[in-house]
């Protein structure tokens, strides 16, 4: 027997004032162009549901709102309506570096605050923000006696997808790091995903689920619960219920970027939207750029991490990297395996690495101002093998240390097998749990903001995934979060031929990633092969965006490839503006990006297996000026199956901005373009 | 970055002995019969795996063994043989109840012991159990020093479907107490299901996936990882990692029931066999047997639980039943809301209930004299409101005041609004969870083992699903846990029509339900119809079965329909053999029972919504004996859409074991038989 049957029991006795089925609509409001709007409401047990219409048409049916609790009541029916609010916000801020320099921030919030009147009076607010290409919405839990800590069990919210659609999804709590290979399948067959999950619903319409200013809260999983209903699913704690806070308290915002087209899902803003403004003032410390690094070696396995007859990470190696990062005019230099500890059993455990004692084979002061000397910065590495406990103790000193030596940024590590991270639980004992859990989250966020303190930017290798906070946090200049190059290297499969048309509009959508492009070798491991042309990597600094980029190759691999080097050399790190001129997820993308330094424009196309002619209309150049077109595009007979991968044609042509470039792409292949203004 | 680049790395400096994709069979043993057969695994990362083929044809790949920890690092991978020791078993026992007298127990056993010898030495067995008709495996974890406790965050138990399937599911942790619709989709599309999940792969073969012996531990969810491929999910706990065990444990097990056809799933005692036996010793105070209560009428809304001008546990309306029961050879009566508390927002939180005071008009004492003089048994009531915190409290001086007024058996209610019941986290503080955490599942199982003490037998209702711990402690009769006939009260939508011919090849393989059949009048509240003919109604009670059946119509309703209520006055609940004669999940089954107390056979067959014709060989019965067969059949216009579904023909027949009968059923129909050897 179900309460089912006893709410109608109870609103014979007038508890309720509707039926338990019965839906009635408590609040609404739309998008300032009136494309979204969304409907907020309440059945007659009292439960929360709301809606989404894009343009008139339901794109998501009715889909619950609410919480189940470990300490008190749920959260789940009971309610009613205590006032809503709209209210209409339209303002553009800058960003210290990103994809464009100023982003609009034009939306309407619905604020619908809600009362469980039988439940002493519990309240709680679903706040929506209704932008043209999106919505975002969050739940705020006010101060109150009643409810002074929360103890989260569950998240209710659902998000029912009406049409039949199609999704690109990687599972989740699996990988850490999130590196599962994208998955495309019916919606209605995806298992546990990571966000953002990007659907396709047959009318075309595109969706992708993401969230927005994840902190201190455990990351929002999406299960199907049937059909196509999805829920969210918070990743578990080892300590105790999935999120545990006291006091007042705001959830991340559960956000939809809503387009006609893949294209228009890149192009939103909402996530850095609904993130937190600024929170470290002057961010001048902060440095796109990009750097070289003691590294592709290793993958290739000609140099090893530890120390010993192949150990890469040596003074003199170093040396040689520097000299040519300064040539090239690469502002960094990252060393991998400069520091003790990655002889034990690391990957299952990391308790014995040092982040303060390098190798005796590696001079790390001396390198420093080696470095410094020539223009150069070296970048930090922490690997922590996961064990944040351990690398906690440690951290302070460690970022102390690469302040004091003039290293400015570092990247960090996670490396772990599939599952768990160790970490401080809420009991204060060392806990195994997922990266994605509530402890996992707020390690993250605390190994960038300890880092701002010491003016460090962070590079999270094997992280939680992004979710715009550094907006909040500039100094989180990017991460990984997905397959890298790297699996070309030793990946069993390599990264397949379409990876990087599946990533713009899948991963990307969620912030910069350290793709470590630009190996122009195209070779891995062992006689592995890149799927992919030579044009494509250079493409892929445009496609692929992170405010500092590697140039993953080998030097002598540079020195081989001169002209194609050259855009490597060329190409910024940080942009005015950015625009996805096309883009079918899995099969290809176009991206054009206006260099934030200079009036130059870069772009970037990528294709999967299929050759094709993609027209490029040159409308975002300046009226009536004349530009450089730099042209680096597949050979007529290239094609990443062959050795023909190789054909790279480097051209120049006068354009303007009434001209449409034809972009013919090789299978696998791609194209750079870089265009400058001719005085 | 992963930790698949380091393993490569780890191999070369012989950590491993084999790369990380390489498989080593490390044990294999077949079913006493040769029909199933079982290979383990380990890569050359050591982790480990299982398989499993039919007749050599692979219906489970290769399928992830193993967990990972909150308190300590993973017991996934790094694992080396210890050794394997393979033994066949074979012997029978008795059941003091049940669908058959004795139970074979025939399998060849198969114990894998591994370690982690980098870790410390820890030890791990996994012990496969190989039927000739199914597969149990569970791991067993020894007293170890270097792992005192064991805190389980997720099982990493697989389950690899090789070939496309269907699925008959119902999404688990949703609905307390089982009671969604049973749905049937691929199996690649299902969400996050409660066992039994019931599949057939497209070349038929059959499979149930399921647990054995739930206790002390969380219940099994699977969820879907991808493709076909399922994943163990351990119901969460509130209070921290979903199992915390101390010292030796040994977890459930897994249980895959495999057969041929749907008949071949339902025949088999896998998951009773899996558990331990009677721990109870003399169980005859356990009683299967019929009952009728003060209950329907509350569902079709002529009666109130609460006190009040329609209460209906009044004196004088259970003497009225008491009466009834004694006349008709009924040994109990259920009476619901005799107690005080059901005035109060029960539904969501039950904290007012009393179980051991009676409304003012209800005359506890007196009315257990009464039924005593009349020999019959008042089955006691306990709606706990899933406020299992409340009840506990309470539990024992309820039990022991039904002891002393000689009530013998309870029904226990958890009804609660979906999502959680209140119990005593690890904390010992109350913590809201859901029902089917460790627990929820501890909770269940001391209700029974506490009953046990006075001699008390329990059914409950909205209970953690059977696993077949019945046969440990046989008081713990039968249980609800799916959708009901209640539902077709007030059910929007009722139970479909085909709803037995799904539960007996889905719920039914866990166990007894209290199905609450045997409603003649085939109506529900405000005018609602049953999807049912009258006949299906008497099927029911050799189709669904339980040791304890209600016969749950009004008993003016009863008088109606004389010739059909004998049907119900005859049937038995204790069967000494029981044979599935045909079925297909979600269109028809057809059952036979052997009667315990006499040699009389039963006949139960029920079909969906189209009429059909079903062969049934009386090859059971004893050969050379004639038996007249009292038949309970359709009308020949009997239809459940129209005002026919009460078209019921009862005829008699003499047969031998020669004779096939054919079995006409109406769409939405059934047939009831009663085989009496003639003299």
């Amino acid at each position: 027997m179900t309460i089912r049957r006893f709410a109608i029991v109870l609103t014979a006795s007038c508890l309720f004032s509707l039926p338990a089925w019965a839906q009635q609509v408590i609040a609404s409001a739309a998008s300032p162009g009136n494309v979204l709007s969304v409907e907020v409401q309440v059945d007659g047990g009292g439960k929360l549901a709301y809606g989404i219409k894009r343009r008139g048409k339901e794109i998501i049916g009715l889909s619950r709102l609410g919480f189940n609790l470990a300490n008190a009541r749920k959260l789940d029916g009971g309610f009613s309506l205590r006032k809503h609010t709209s209210s209409e916000h339209d303002s553009t801020w800058e960003q210290p570096w990103g994809e464009r320099q100023f982003v609009r921030n034009r939306y309407r919030e619905l604020r619908v605050d809600v009362e469980q009147k039988k439940h002493d009076g519990r309240q709680l607010t679903v706040v929506f923000r209704i932008y043209d290409d999106g919505i975002g919405f969050r739940y705020e839990f006010p101060a109150q006696p009643q409810l002074k800590s929360v103890e989260i069990l569950d998240e209710l919210t659902e998000f029912a997808v009406t049409q039949p659609a199609t999704a690109w999804w990687i599972p989740a709590g699996e990988l850490p790091g999130l590196e599962e290979e994208i998955r495309k399948a019916p919606l209605r067959e995806i298992g546990i995903a990571n966000t953002p999950l990007t659907v396709r619903l047959d009318d075309g319409t595109h969706i992708a689920f993401h969230e927005a200013a994840l902190v201190d809260y455990a990351t929002m999983w999406l299960r199907k619960v049937d059909g196509q209903k999805l829920r969210a699913m918070l990743a578990p704690s080892p300590s105790g219920p999935a999120v545990v806070r006291q006091g007042a308290f705001t959830t991340p915002w559960r956000t939809l970027q809503i387009a006609s087209d893949a294209a228009g899902l890149y192009m939103s803003d909402l996530v850095l939207n609904l993130n937190e403004p600024n929170k470290l003032g002057d961010v001048s410390w902060v440095k796109p750029s990009k750097f070289v690094g003691v590294w592709w070696q290793m993958h290739l396995n000609s140099g090893t991490w530890n120390a010993g007859p192949k150990h890469a990470a040596t003074t003199a190696n170093t040396k040689k990297y520097i000299d040519f990062a300064a040539k090239n005019g690469f502002r960094g230099v990252l060393v991998e395996g400069w520091n003790k500890g990655w002889e034990s059993d690391w990957g299952h455990g990391g308790a014995d690495f040092s982040f303060t004692q390098p190798y005796p084979d590696f001079d790390l002061p001396g390198l420093a101002a080696y470095a410094k000397s020539k223009g150069v910065r070296l970048i930090g590495h922490h690997e922590t093998g996961a064990n944040i406990v351990a690398y906690e103790k440690q951290m302070d000193a460690a970022y102390k240390l690469y302040a004091k030596l003039g290293v400015d940024s570092i990247k960090s590590g996670y490396v772990h097998e599939a599952g768990t991270a160790l970490f401080t639980g809420r009991d204060g004992k060392p806990r195994y749990g997922h990266y994605d859990s509530q402890e996992g989250v707020r390690h993250f966020q605390k190994a960038v903001t300890e880092a701002a303190k010491y003016k460090l930017s962070i590079d999270t290798h094997e992280p939680v995934k992004d979710t715009g906070v550094r907006r909040t946090y500039p100094n989180w200049l990017t991460r990984e979060g997905a397959r890298g190059v790297e699996y070309n290297a030793w990946g069993n499969p390599p990264n397949s031929v379409d990876h990087e048309a599946k990533l713009v509009f899948t991963r990307m959508l969620s912030g910069p990633m350290d793709y470590t492009p630009g190996v122009l070798s195209l070779q891995g491991a062992d006689g592995k092969v890149f799927n992919s042309t030579q044009a494509k990597q250079l493409a892929n600094y445009v496609v692929i965006y992170s405010p500092i980029q590697m140039a993953a190759d080998l030097p002598e691999n540079y020195e081989k490839y001169p002209a194609a080097f050259k855009f490597i050399r060329d190409v910024p790190t940080d942009w005015a503006d950015t625009r996805v001129v096309n883009g079918v997820i899995g099969k290809f993308a176009t991206i054009a990006r206006k260099d934030r330094a200079s009036p130059d424009w870069y772009v970037g196309a990528v294709t999967d297996d299929q050759g094709r002619t993609l027209p490029l209309a040159l409308d975002f150049l300046d009226k009536g000026k004349r530009y450089t077109a730099e042209i680096y595009r597949d050979g007529d007979g290239a094609d990443y199956r062959t050795a023909r991968r190789f054909d790279l044609v480097v051209e120049t042509k006068t354009v303007t901005a009434k001209d449409v470039l034809q972009l013919r792409l090789a299978p696998g292949g791609g194209q750079a373009i870089r265009l400058v203004p001719q005085l």
